[in-house]
């Protein structure tokens, strides 16, 4: 019979360690012209871990430190074709050579750069570009693969074509109703891939990363706004109708709030010409649009991906 | 027949709406003696919001505008007791007063203020602490409830009693082993409450967020560490068993390295004094611990709660 | 005699005031073309100030409310054609208008937006560019003017053509000399322009801004580099003079610096692909290049620690 | 005759370059309690630098690495007594090392650590203050020193015993007048002391900070403001009053404003109970506070927009 005045020890739980934010930048040269792919990429790693936590044994740890080396020197063996590549290269390496690691989850972050334009010779000179941070997330568990891919940091603004009006009232509400206002956000999004089987082929994910964030925009910019909502249901669903690779679009779109100024103390009609940008608080959207049958996985809450 | 060559219209998933960092600051007063708390709220509300997603229709929508107001009422009707009192007077006011509003989420943070202790009378004066940020998460769904609190941002450091060796080594390793390092981190955690029901008294939440801090912090002190990983469970597991109302803790540990800097170059020995304090990459440590026989429930990436 | 027995009182030596940071974005509207501007507008006011500093009586003082007001108004009143020439436009009107403000000091940060190119009509769709944030600041003090622009956060990198070797060695240097190396810095930069006289006619500031920021790149990209001062000063001599209206530019060049990482431990060789992106420490190269015969007036810390 | 058809060269002005942001932790035993300095320290070097702006040689040049490389070599030969004393040892070297080197000057940021107080044995866990960020900067140029400490980051409040009224008002003014409202700041500061001189005695550098913080929020707690320049003088002036070794007081004061919230709209009094917390625009009150008689060297911009 269980002693059961002796409470039971408390249990781990889901666990994963690694190396978070390795900076790698490789250079590749075709003759004068030089390429440049600018990474940060963080390790995740799970399996027989219970010695660790319970006992503080390391035999079956990899360390973090050998994580972030295997980053620099797969830099090396494999190039950089693309951050999804890239991502996978690592998460396999990791399941398949170690034995208790049962699964890795490969975050990337990657900085664009462009070309400096100049009258002199030559193709090594670049400056960020500064405007989105594209994303990629490669989980793998020795069979099937998850590629989620996206963006942050990207804002965008449209100076008419958006309204506000016809909503709940309660005895809290005092907004004024809007028929025509600026909507502003910063998009952070990501999608979800249907490739997980090794065996079938890999989409082009330099391609699909410049189509999706081309619907993203025309949708945005091409959609009558009577709601956020209703615009991020627009890019949600023209992601998935145009792109057959993805099956599940995530949005966190805050509503970057441009009030329009009350001149009327000074005599001045303010005509939606002059705004005052806010910083808090804001409004904040978030869903999650998926092509018709699909399953979701993508987490509610992506503003750390 | 159902005309299958044309694709179903893409569906809405998950989403959830509503004022993010809604900044406030409650005074009360007794007599001369001051009393401060100081939020920063989000709400997320999610229910029959199908149309608004569709077609722009904002029939079902309360504006996130009014949460703010309602954020800002409430702070005078209900005072502000503790961060999770007073997001569950929140919580149920959504989810009761409107009815396509089926769930409610409030987040909270609060910054810690202390008195300036000086010769004058009076108490009226504070700086704030600027130590960890505390944090809280009220979740209704109409019938039960789901509390997380925490804290983030809190950086601790054992200058001795901490090892780092036995760890696998493959091709990749390079890291020679520890037997006397630093060990330091930012504690984020998270711990669930098994609070969920109306007709139960509620913890004493104050009361509760100091002993689990001070619980937290012992273990860190008093664990000799092998690995950060046991340092976690230590942590972890010291306040399951001490705290009844807590169920299950997440943690998030950055490892922040310390480099025992080489001075041999300089022909001087460095006896464990003088460390280079890194930012990136770091260690990533996370894992939950469970009371025996309770479900985890805290999803796995919390940087972001 | 003065009683030498009890000290004097402190004195009020340099003082300024005003609303910092006041975010304005102003829409202008060619038939449904749109154009936008996008400010963070920063007002300091000096002046006969001594009374409100010794008593607090607020008789001079201009409420840092009104110079917010003031900042929205003219944006209405005089529209925004550069951050310039919206920036005399408020100086000249706080120094005019208020007897005891004797000089008014007004800061600028402008933030860039593209039109987002789609397949439909219209033009009110915009993304930010994210890269630099162009600055100005203006001072008039009733007689004068000094108009300081620049640029910060604009990254750059050379892959190649850059070396340094040759320095001096004291006993505390270990670092191996470098002939084929990543040159990378985030320019900030700020250039005064000789204009100062309400009588002589303006630099056209738009074409001023573009042309000053395509040289510095130009200069970046075409230096063969023997050390970041050795760019510093070509970006700067070649700004002074292709642009007659700039006197003087001042540069703070954090040498960003990109680490080769050595891979000859797993039996690879790194030949200039492989590189680690540093955050701290970094080099800072600061430096003034001037006109011949002309004199230095912007600070030497365009940064604070 | 000279040849004006040809423009003189473009010169070289004021410049500086070292290794900025060297994370140096030094720890120190007596026993089984550990000490804990915790440094941020940026090193800028002036002198004969000509050469390596025009033509690219190093000659004269000490490389940054170098000027790191001697960060971590003196906290172990010199240990870190105080900030202060630190930065002072550094400088007399570089100046007195190198010929080319005619000036240096050492910034410092030093973060806070308090001891974990638990009920085990042993004194070598910290856990990071979070408080203020303690300053230092040295300048040397071989003859005499200039010193200025402060802090920033300190957030400070006072919820009552604040009024602002009797300003002016023009034709942007609709501020109302307030006679008792919520006073906030976030106290940047830097103070100069009068020691110069090799042959005097320094101050103790870590009595002075402790009492010069003490003073500056006594005098913060116990001023009835009438604006926030009032405060900013009282507590300047009590600081010069009070600590003999300190001539100049240098503040950058934000104004964080706390909006009292309009509960009117829900039938609710707000009786200086809720505030909105508010993050920009602010007002920015600088100003500098001099012992009689004293040259106020601190320049005018502590912060950057």
């Amino acid at each position: 019979m269980a002693d059961t005045s002796r409470p039971a020890r408390p249990v781990l739980g889901q666990n994963q360690y690694g190396k978070a934010e390795n900076r790698v930048v490789r250079i590749t040269r075709q003759g004068a012209t030089h390429h440049i792919k600018d990474l940060n990429v963080s390790v995740s790693l799970s399996g027989d871990m219970e010695d660790v936590h319970y006992s503080g044994s390391n035999a079956n740890v990899l360390p973090t430190d050998t994580t972030k080396n295997t980053v620099y020197a797969f830099a090396k063996e494999h190039g950089i074709e693309s951050a999804e590549q890239f991502g996978i290269h690592l998460a396999r390496h990791f399941v398949t050579s170690q034995e208790p690691i049962h699964r890795a989850r490969i975050r990337i972050e990657e900085y664009g750069w462009e070309r400096i334009e100049h009258g002199g010779e030559g193709a090594h000179s670049f400056a960020r570009t500064g405007q989105e941070t594209r994303l990629t997330q490669i989980t793998y568990d020795g069979t099937s693969w998850e590629v989620v891919s996206g963006l942050k940091d990207l804002v965008v603004l449209n100076s008419t074509d958006s309204e506000f009006w016809g909503y709940v009232k309660d005895k809290y509400t005092t907004l004024p109703e809007a028929h025509d206002r600026i909507l502003a956000t910063e998009v952070s999004a990501r999608w979800r891939f249907n490739w997980s089987d090794d065996t079938r082929p890999m989409p082009d994910w330099e391609t699909s990363y410049r189509e999706t964030r081309r619907h993203l925009l025309a949708a945005f910019a091409e959609t009558y706004s009577l709601s956020l909502q209703q615009t991020l249901y627009a890019m949600g669903s023209r992601i998935v109708e145009r792109r057959d690779e993805i099956d599940e679009v995530r949005f966190s779109l805050p509503n970057k709030h441009h009030f329009l100024v009350d001149l009327a103390p000074f005599g001045l009609k303010n005509d939606n010409e002059v705004y005052f940008a806010a910083d808090r608080p804001y409004g904040l959207i978030e869903a999650t649009v998926l092509r018709d049958g699909c399953e979701a996985r993508i987490p509610a809450d992506l503003t750390n991906l």
